[in-house]
């Protein structure tokens, strides 16, 4: 398998302790001609699907790379520790569907390992720090270019876990859709996409309120609620130097109807 | 042109969501001699003055590199995206002010490209991602050695747009200065600088409060308001152990008088 | 000596402003060979333990390395800069314990320095940012091959300025231990480590609450108070899927009582 010359971090460590640090010193010491790239270590303490999200949205942007990514509620029972080999790159976690998403934005799901070879792995695995003692060094060997066979049985695919896909149902004139996530700026990202507002008019209600739509945020006055296509592609609620998300009071998970 | 070993990024994009690693993908893609260095990506969402101050700052310690502001609340609209050469080093964002200082820090502007060749660019260009679309994009073309005049037209740097110029009135026995930045320590750092302070007591009236002039916070009591030069040459007001814009009461942009 | 290809960053500068990017654009300067790890900026203003904790509970993943450390409030006054030499790497800071622990966890101390020679530091040397004008200037010296002995002259390891030990006292069925540190996800570390618990039954009763002891965190229900062994080797209590910090209403510095 050819070398990999980045890995990518996804996380909800947080940046308070030294538990990303210590990935990159297992993964410095493993593969020292790695680079590593920090997806977010801000993940909400296991918040699978936000994690999902973000890395899923994040990794066409990077370079050819071992993705890692540790939200992990079921750190030490028996869930599954995997790799995904996808078209574009390979995936490192937990089966419980965090890097589904992203395997899909990297052109799909060719192969998924069971990671069972315990001498991938540091010696001995503590029960609470799969990041430091599995998946780091597991990203660590794949980067130097090992096979992912090498890790563990091949699993048939379909087997992954994955999560519930998010509320979408596009009528004629309206959209019911779920919010997938709000960013730092307070904007409010659909799981429906540019094409699924064909039919909404040019103003669309949402929540009693009124949404404009737009290219930018710019192209309306401040405080103003807007509807546009964002950087993913994505429908999303803006508010031009405001929180859409405030005014309207979502959080992911909600599920928002557009219509005349 | 000769290459750039270094870049620096300066954005409000927080830490929670993917952006800054988009950033850091795009460049490893397009650049991957070069190295990065974060200033921050923590400026409060579309505060311009804030990151102005933030990088003006910092660059002066960076190594010779392209520096990519991003804190762009006119993004996808008329507002001119731009390089700024200054004497020791390039700079590359919107055209609304963040710039400006740090070109001074850095020796002053010699020249102000308007970046206009879409060719230099992701394409499509995004509405509402340029750190992604073109600024990081251009950085990484300048940081192999691109000249910025490809770039697009020079334009006078006259035109460029430029923050008000801070509040600084300093009298005999007193001086009134508007807050810069409040750091992570609460400390308050004035536009005054240490000259400024030259008729100034030992003990100065500020806000109904008394301040000691000293060398470093521990050369007072715990509690004690402080007045020192602070490691930007500006003056600050601080508390050893304590949070003096909180004691204080102020934010960038409120303006103090110190006197007598 | 030989040259040391990793620098590790701890501070309390948090992540706000450009002080961490300074250390990386002085580094970045100095010892453009060096790869830099941050540990974490989050420490809170001046606790000194908790950075303390943090860097010792992270070397023993990191690289062969030097590691600076700068949690500092007696910046600018008589306190000592100091390098350290464990067996396993070099610690560099200012002597108010911030170190020791960490050298420690390295394998003990085998030198230390006062740092005097101040054209091993920037010039001048500001009264506030000893992390730029001292620490990192030192540790890139230290990294090209520098020997610490040149830094200034070496002190009595035992004449470093030490943290009180945490409290720990172990019973015959019970244990009383000082809260270490409390991690992103509410977890709580004590002073006592896994042999230390060697008399606990397998239900302790903590604060008028039980725990059960277990591997890992889904071990228990949701919401049920766990006692288990953390990845450093501490006995720590949790909470799976909550936050055992607030259940337990403790902070850092509180003592705990475990029995039966």
């Amino acid at each position: 398998m050819p070398r990999y010359d980045w890995i990518s971090l996804t996380t909800d460590y947080g940046l308070s302790d030294g538990f990303v640090a210590v990935l990159h010193g297992v993964i410095g010491q493993r593969a020292p001609h790695a680079r590593v790239i920090d997806v977010t270590h801000q993940v909400a303490p296991g918040d699978v699907a936000r994690g999902a999200a973000v890395l899923a949205q994040t990794v066409p942007a990077l370079p050819r790379a071992v993705h890692v990514g540790v939200v992990d509620p079921g750190v030490g029972t028996a869930r599954r520790a995997v790799v995904i080999q996808a078209a574009d790159g390979l995936l490192v976690g937990p089966d419980n569907g965090l890097l589904i998403g992203a395997a899909q934005a990297l052109g799909g799901i060719r192969r998924a390992v069971h990671l069972t070879r315990t001498d991938w792995f540091a010696s001995p695995v503590s029960a609470t720090f799969h990041g430091r003692d599995v998946f780091a060094p597991v990203a660590a060997r794949l980067a130097t270019g090992a096979d992912p066979g090498g890790g563990g049985p091949e699993v048939d695919p379909q087997s992954l876990v994955r999560l519930p896909d998010p509320v979408l149902v596009v009528g004629d004139g309206w959209v019911e859709a779920e919010v997938l996530t709000v960013d730092r700026f307070g904007n409010v990202q659909l799981a429906a996409r540019a094409g699924d507002a064909a039919t909404l008019p040019d103003e669309v209600e949402v929540s009693g309120m009124l949404a404009e739509r737009v290219a930018t945020f710019g192209d309306a006055p401040p405080g103003r609620l807007l509807l546009l296509v964002d950087s993913a592609g994505h429908l999303a609620l803006a508010i031009n130097g405001g929180r859409a998300a405030v005014a309207l009071s979502v959080s992911p998970g909600d599920v928002l109807r557009l219509s005349a």
